[in-house]
C-alpha cells in the first residue's frame, strides 16, 4: 500500500475509533490542543495532577507530552504517565517545545526521553537539532541548506533513539531509522499562530491512537496540519488575517476526509 | 408565572444586576468561560489562590466550581471558597468533570458536595450516575432509554443532596425534587467543541447570581446554551465548520434577548 | 518628531526587529496574549516556572508581568524574572490585575512595583487609583470626571514611581511625569471580551521591546488596541456579535501598519 493510501487509511481508523487522547500539556494552547483533537474525530482529555494522571492515561489509546510551559508539578505528572503509558504499550507523542533555550528544558527533555521512550517526537529544526546534540558544529555551517541537513539529522537521531523524529518547517522531515519522507504541505502564515506545532503534535497523538502503523500516522498528523493550513489561508477574504485563518483551521481540520488527504497531500522522498 | 416567563424574567434580571460570578475552574475552557460570562452580560472574576479566594467570593454574586483540571492547589481552593460562599448564602455550581474516571476525581466531587453543599449541579448522564452511585447497577439495563431513566435518577439524586441537579445531553433534565422539566434545545454539533458543557455550567452561574429563583436560573442557563448552538448552527455556510461554529455560539449567547428565549425555548414536563 | 510619527516609526522597528517578550501571566488569556504579540508582529514565551525565568527572560527584548490570576509559584517567578531583567536594563510592563480586589493582589503589586522597577504600568481607572493610594478620597468625589482626574492622577503616580503610567478607559492615559497624552481611539465592546486589558499590555511589551522611546512604545501599543477594537466593531454585520468581533480583533492588528497609525491614531494633549 502506498504510503498516501495508509494515511487515508488511518484517518478512516480514527474516525471508526474516536480514541481518547491523554495531553499533559501547557496552559497556553491547551483550548487549541482539544479543539483540535475533537476536530479530527478524537477525544481529548488533560488531566494533569499526579494523582491521577496514571490511573487516566489506562484509559487512554495515546499521550501526547507537551512541554511548552513546564514546572516541576507538571515534570512529575508526565514522567509518571509516560512510564505508566509505556508500561501498557500506550504511543507516547512528545513535542520537547524550547529545548535548548534553558537549562530546565533541556534536562526535561532528556529524562523524558531517557525515562519515557516516546514513539515520536515532533520539534522545529534547532529543537531536533538540539536533541541531536548538534547545536555547537552546526552554528558555522549554515550554507548547508536546512532541508537536506534535516533528513540526515533526523534519520541519524530517529536511528540513536529508536523512535520517529519529526521536524516541521518549511518542508516537514518524517523519519524512521532509514525509513524518511517530506511533506510539502502547509503556509507559512502557521508559524503566525501560536500552537500550530502543538496542534500538529496533537494531531500525531489522534491518528497513532487509531493505528499500529505510527509512521504513517505521523505523516497523517503533519499532512492534516499541513493541508488545514492551506486550505484556511486560501479562504482568506481582503481584510481578513490571522483570527480568522485560526477559526478556519479548525474548519478545515473538521472537515478533512480521507479523499482529501490523498488528493492534496504531498509526499516526497517517501 | 409559567416556567418559559420566568426564565426570561432572569435575563432581564441579570442585564441588570451584572452579577460577579467567581469561577475556580480548569485551565482548558477558562478563557471560553470568562468570554460566555461576559457574552450574557454578567463579569467573570477566575481568582484561584487559596491566599485570597476566601476574599474574593465575598464580592461575588455566586460561585462555580468545575474540577476539569483538578489538582491539590485548586481543590483546597474549591473547599475554601465554597465553604465561604456557603457561609455568605451565595449560591454555589457545581461541575463533576470527569467523576468516575479516576479515584482523585471521585473523591474530590463527594468532598466538594459534602462540604460545601452546592446549589446545583451539572454534569452528563454519566457524571451524575456516578454521583448517584449508580454506575453498577446501570451497566446493565441499557435498553432502558436514557431519557425516561435520567428523569428518574437527577429527581431522587436532587432529593438526596438536596440541590438541583442538570444532566445536559440529547435532551437536558432539570430536578429539583420532583419538580421536574427537559429541555430539547441544543444540537449534537455543542459536544465537537470543547467546554460547551463547562460554558453552560457558567451561564447557569451567571443566572444564578441574578436572581432567587434557581431552578428557573438552572433552566435559563441550559436554555441559553442550547439554542445559542442551534442559532450558531444554522447559520453555518458550507465550508464552514467547527471553527466558526465556536465563534458563533459567543455571538449567539451575546444577542440572547428575554423574547428569544421565550419564542426558541423548548420545555416539556414543566 | 510628533509623537504619532513616533508611534508609527516604533511599529517599524517592531516589524524589523521581531522582539522576543517574555510573560509571566494568567491562564485566563494566555492564549490570546502568546497570539496578540504574534499577530503585532513579536515573538512570545510564556516561561512561569523558577527554575527558568531568569534564564529565559535574559534572551527577551521586554518583560511582561500580569497578575490576574496569580499565586505563590508565579509571585515568585515574576519577582526572579523581574529582578533579572531590570539588572539588564530589560524594559518590564506590569498589569495589576484586580489591586484592591484582595489583600493577596495589593501585596503583590506594592512587593512588584518595590521590588522590580517596572518601566510601565497598565490598569483600569481604578486599579490605577488604588496604587496611588486614593482610593478613599476618590469614593466620595464621584462628580469630578474621570477623565480630568485621571490625568492628575496618572502624572503623580508615574513622579512618584519614576515610571510610565496608562490608564486604559473611556478615554486613555498615558503620563511620564508631566508628558501627558490621551487618547481617543476605541469602543466600548472591547470591554466585552476577556483579556483585552492584557493584550493592551502585551502590545506595549511588544512595542517596549522594539524601542527606546517607552513613551511613544506605550502610546502605540494602546492605540493599536484601540484602533483595531474600532476597525473590528466596524466590520461587524447584523447577527455578528463579541465572538466575531473578538477573531476580527487579531485581524486587525495582523493587519495594522504605521500608515493606519498616523491616520486614524487620534492624540490630545500631547
Amino acid at each position: 500500500m502506498e504510503l498516501l493510501q495508509k494515511v487515508s487509511a488511518s484517518l478512516v481508523s480514527l474516525k471508526n475509533k474516536k480514541p481518547l487522547v491523554h495531553h499533559i500539556t501547557n496552559y497556553v494552547t491547551v483550548n487549541d490542543c482539544a479543539n483540535m483533537t475533537l476536530a479530527i474525530g478524537a477525544s481529548p482529555v488533560m488531566a494533569d495532577d499526579i494523582g491521577e494522571v496514571e490511573e487516566m492515561v489506562a484509559f487512554a489509546s495515546s499521550l501526547v507530552l507537551n512541554m511548552g510551559t513546564l514546572n516541576a508539578r507538571s515534570i512529575t505528572s508526565m514522567i509518571a504517565a509516560g512510564k505508566k503509558a509505556k508500561e501498557l504499550g500506550i504511543p507516547i507523542v512528545f513535542d520537547p517545545v524550547g529545548v535548548g533555550a534553558t537549562s530546565l528544558r533541556t534536562a526535561t527533555a532528556k529524562r523524558i526521553i531517557e525515562e519515557v521512550s516516546p514513539s515520536v517526537i515532533r520539534g522545529n529544526m534547532s529543537e531536533i537539532k538540539i536533541l541531536a546534540g548538534l547545536s555547537a558544529e552546526i552554528k558555522g555551517v549554515d550554507s548547508i541548506s536546512d532541508e537536506i541537513d534535516g533528513e540526515k539529522v533526523a534519520r541519524e537521531l530517529s536511528k540513536k533513539l529508536g523512535c520517529i523524529i519529526t521536524i516541521t518547517g518549511k518542508q516537514d522531515i518524517i523519519a524512521q531509522g532509514n525509513l524518511v519522507c517530506c511533506i510539502a504541505n502547509g503556509h507559512a502564515i502557521l508559524s503566525q499562530v501560536t500552537g500550530t506545532g502543538c496542534m500538529a503534535t496533537s494531531l500525531i497523538g489522534c491518528f497513532c491512537g487509531a493505528t499500529d502503523d505510527l509512521f504513517a500516522a505521523t505523516v497523517a498528523g503533519i499532512m492534516t496540519m499541513g493541508l488545514a493550513g492551506e486550505m484556511s489561508e486560501q479562504s482568506l477574504q481582503i481584510g481578513e488575517g490571522i483570527g480568522t485563518f485560526r477559526t478556519r483551521l479548525f474548519d478545515a481540520v473538521w472537515s478533512m476526509t480521507p479523499e482529501m488527504l490523498e488528493k492534496g497531500g504531498q509526499i516526497a522522498n517517501a
